[in-house]
């Protein structure tokens, strides 16, 4: 069946993103990263920078997880936690895009939301520790945490929000069409070889 | 750097002894399966069936697991049990090959074994159940068993004895440069894609 929309899942620093976004360029279809953390900010009445952080992490169990009710829509959260808010919104947002047509949408547990549509090829980015801790510093910058532990701590918080969303193991292949490992494959290449799968998928 | 060796892990039934051979034959290389089955017999002493059977599978835990001494060959085990005595054999003999020159290795844990060689690129190839079952019953027939029973037979021994052997898990995409659901994707894709992979690697 022919593949119209494209998830990417990618471990912190990968370069999923950026191979999500090539594939987008190259079919010139649309790609979803912050655009969707936009659009489910929109639906939510949450700051896009509340979204951004919370949307892929783990559940909330603090006391602060049901503290802050969106500004101008109270009551809205109808008694969930801000995780479980964020995660309904989220999956609505994602089907919606799915639906419109061809697109890439790279995170946010969308490989899990739309597992049931026929038309979806699912791709999982991932790369040794060396790679990912060279690249974060190349392109975010030095901060006060070592490379390697920004690495561990956003990849924890992403796989505990994907195991308790999903019950599946974040990053097992089983979940994936193809999981390509960029530090060696490269991230032009993993591009490359996703393009040509799609456009190879039958009609 | 250019890669030379390519190792082939694969769920049971998932077609990767096809890709490992639709590789060696496009690249004009050595395949080894079977021929490196016999290599272990002959080097252990065992016959080639018990070696096929053993050497991929759980580590014995039975009180059969130091009764068979290979034939003709008293006290070469030192202590050891059938399963480890088969592992150090399967050890060498891996190794052995790997510097005879370019090959494909399919399974009994080459990934694992050749992990400290740069020249090695790493594939493990999957499918869904579905599409597995179907696949053993053509190729190798109906048993007693439910085809799905065999495929959970097999892949638990694998994952047990791969485990065990290497403390990691099988399957988890972050062994491996690539990983490819055979279900999805095809046979024969799967093994294009990685000997473009090889013949584009650097020098």
């Amino acid at each position: 069946m022919k593949k119209n929309i494209i998830t990417i899942s990618r471990q912190f620093g990968s370069g999923g993103r950026t191979v999500g976004h090539l594939i987008a360029e190259k079919l010139g279809i649309p790609f979803y990263d912050k655009e969707l953390v936009d659009h489910i900010a929109l639906e939510s009445g949450f700051a896009p920078k509340f979204v951004e952080e919370h949307g892929e992490h783990s559940p909330g169990k603090s006391v602060f997880s049901y503290a802050f009710a969106p500004q101008g829509v109270p009551g809205v959260m109808n008694g969930l936690s801000t995780a479980d808010f964020l995660w309904n919104i989220q999956c609505g947002a994602i089907m919606q895009l799915a639906e419109k047509g061809p697109c890439v949408i790279v995170g946010r547990n969308a490989d899990y939301i739309l597992k049931d549509r026929k038309d979806c090829f699912h791709a999982f980015i991932y790369a040794d520790k060396e790679f990912r801790a060279e690249r974060i510093v190349r392109l975010y910058g030095e901060s006060d945490k070592s490379p390697l532990a920004r690495l561990q701590d956003k990849d924890k918080r992403r796989s505990v929000n994907y195991q308790h969303y999903t019950g599946r193991v974040w990053g097992a292949s089983e979940n994936y069409d193809i999981c390509l490992n960029t530090g060696t494959i490269g991230v032009e290449t993993a591009a490359d070889i996703i393009v040509s799968l799609i456009k190879n998928s039958d009609e």
